[in-house]
């Protein structure tokens, strides 16, 4: 860093799959010091915290923190209860938005990133949600994100003047294979990510529900061989 | 209930506090079943939960429910952290907001009301936020909440049509003492409330803080005594 430069600093949501990950690598090579933010709020495997740990560590986070939340007390959602994780393709005719949605996810991260950015004087946050090939989240859309900013900046100091917040979603009109292909490009070790709904207790990702399915066409587009074979890799 | 009716379900945030109670006595007033959410994020005292318990069973709240997230780890507030509560009135050009201010507190919390309202099925979230006798805090103005509602109608299943989420602040507007009034007018047991920010071990309040101040100026302009004179009622 130059001298006397002004430091940048982000709350990055870091959930150990693959768009969060690389868009960690993207805000550290945009030179921001990354403040990387997992939550365990209820997901029923622990499978994703410890990829977030591992890409934490190796793409140099500033500082990784894991809280809790128990979203999934408030029920609703298959990622978060006993419900089956759907697999294979779609039935015609689903629901848009399918039973992996957790309530308002997105809206309570965004929060949480928020309230810790506004603590250590950050003003930007970075958030993995893509639009593209996705599952039909709602909270994944461009609307909803530039709408959150707003929020940001009416709910915080920032309502008084000085900087403003930016909520950063470079993935948001990124196809996943896009994702793949920037995240080799930035060097990320897309072995170490995560991103099935539903894995086997070592880790192995069950190669059928929606994440998975979303991902493969991902590497395939992007003709890259997906580094994740097995279970955990340490 | 006639036979037959919908029945209408509201979320609403309680703290224990004065305002929050009124509010949530409002919603059962307007008939609906109420489902009362309390955030334990980590305040320096415990009196605020056991006056949200209180509260709820006092006035039948369909369910009352308290979730932990650990907001005071994230810093930036005299309400989580070992930072001095300001006592007595305000220095001459102060900070506008004070060192009481949690960083985004009012978009997690109405974020977690989202969320357990989507998974209810609810479209109601009550909060008793008010932008007149207050402290300042940009997260209690009207445009504040004008806008998360907006988040709240693009970030969840709401998107897709249907009802939309309202969000009532119905105190938005309204001085102490016409919160004071309208909870005596409820019937509300305004005595099992608890506003000090600095309460002794007992829970007794402190009277110097802010919000003691803006409490009993509140009974004071009503003219009406404040049923809260030492510690916990029971």
């Amino acid at each position: 860093m130059i001298e006397g430069a002004q430091e940048k600093i982000g709350v990055v949501l870091l959930s150990g799959g693959l768009d969060s990950s690389v868009v960690l690598a993207h805000a550290i090579s945009r030179g921001f010091r990354a403040y990387a933010l997992t939550v365990r709020y209820g997901q029923r495997h622990g499978v994703e915290i410890d990829a977030a740990r591992r890409v934490a560590r190796a793409l140099g986070a500033t500082e990784h923190r894991v809280i809790d939340l128990d979203l999934g007390g408030f029920g609703g959602s298959a990622l978060t209860t006993d419900q089956q994780v759907p697999k294979g393709p779609r039935e015609p005719g689903a629901d848009p938005i399918p039973a992996t949605y957790v309530p308002a996810r997105n809206t309570v991260l965004l929060s949480l990133a928020l309230a810790w950015a506004e603590a250590l004087g950050a003003r930007d946050l970075f958030v993995g949600v893509s639009s593209v090939d996705y599952s039909g989240y709602p909270d994944c859309r461009p609307a909803f994100v530039e709408e959150f900013e707003r929020v940001a900046n009416l709910g915080t100091r920032a309502a008084e003047g000085g900087e403003p917040f930016r909520i950063h979603a470079p993935l948001i009109r990124k196809s996943k294979a896009q994702t793949v292909a920037l995240g080799v490009e930035l060097g990320v070790d897309l072995g170490l990510t995560r991103s099935c709904y539903d894995p086997a207790p070592d880790g192995a990702p069950c190669r059928e529900c929606e994440a998975c399915q979303l991902r493969a066409k991902g590497f395939d587009e992007a003709g890259v061989a997906d580094p994740v074979r097995g279970g955990d890799p340490r």
